[in-house]
């Protein structure tokens, strides 16, 4: 998934704000539902993020083309684990290994197959 | 109601970015709910954003305090317009006009009266 | 320039918040830089908004994916007036009358001609 | 550091999207410096975010008040690590250990002694 950055995602020291990457990867998550004409929270649950784990390696600048990876690093009956990762011309300018439980009503829930299936995508990555 | 100006609502360009003084508005028309221990969105109803017109006279950047006044200037039954403008010691950096449409389950309707009298201390300010 | 609706987009009234629309016309007026190599802000100067008038006439919501159509009203030596609109499926959602003034290095300026001609897409669209 | 949460903080969800915690806890690290008529990026250099481990425990939703705190974890010659959570009437929603290294024109630099002083007042906390 290509990201465009503009203005909005920059802040005065000149760079993408540093919560922004988390946004960037966000889209990338939610897009796998989108494109297939789903919406990332629907009547058979929706995922949470339970933990981030974060590291900085190189700034993104305004007008910068970059990219989102993302890769499933383990699937659980009621949450997975994904790694995913912001480059730029090839250059990873930053990684992000999320945990995100699955919710339905409020409450942790299994993984429905038709949720894996989308996910599994994110194995070839 | 004072505002600090962080990382967050700057950009590139060094200057905070212009959608982000509709954001120091809102706070200011959603606080006055807040501090009364009301929320702005309830089933009685809420205010839905018609019109806006901006003018931007001086950037605010990085750190600064500014304030946000909001004035009444016109109240119907089921719409308001107000000024709001964002000030640095005393100089305006930003107006805008906001018409304000009440709405219910989707719906334009009457502005109940105990709304009515929360708008009332803009015509004061 | 189609923008898709992203969870960082809406807000807790379940549709877009109403300063992202101001970002989304951001984008496409950028995006005619970036979109040929050029950056928005360069040696030669820089547009800032001055004057914003905007409708909002039916909402987006997550997921939605929108267009943003961008018309030049009014050339001017120093200045432009634009007509911006985020549409779906063929449907206004927002219209924005922005007025940018040209500046280089803090001051008013007249627009170059590379500039001008960057701009002269935008007639047609 | 009291916040208050509004609508630009929410999503679709319902809840603060789970990148403006960030924004809360920066706040804070900024507000450090700025409370001392400071800013966080000078001539001697700046902090830049290396390493983010988050986890979210509970949801803050429009209204709320929450507080963030922050304690100093580690002090070394050119970076610290921080503690940092987001609570609500003593109960903690979101906890962030943030490494920040120290930077002067792009290069990892020694702290110098009166960001030291500035710094030591989150030990307390």
């Amino acid at each position: 998934m290509k990201i465009r950055v503009y203005y909005e995602d920059t802040d005065a020291a000149g760079i993408v704000y540093y919560a922004n990457y988390l946004k960037f990867c966000e889209r990338a998550r939610s897009e796998q539902f989108f494109a297939r004409g789903l919406s990332p929270e629907s009547e058979d649950g929706y995922f949470v993020v339970k933990k981030v784990e974060a590291e900085y390696l190189k700034p993104a600048t305004l007008g910068d083309m970059v990219e989102v990876t993302t890769e499933l690093l383990e699937k659980r009956g009621a949450s997975i684990v994904l790694m995913q990762k912001v480059l730029k011309d090839g250059d990873t300018l930053f990684t992000m290994k999320v945990k995100l439980a699955f919710l339905k009503e409020g409450r942790v829930c299994k993984i429905p197959p038709h949720i894996y299936s989308i996910l599994s995508d994110w194995n070839e990555s």
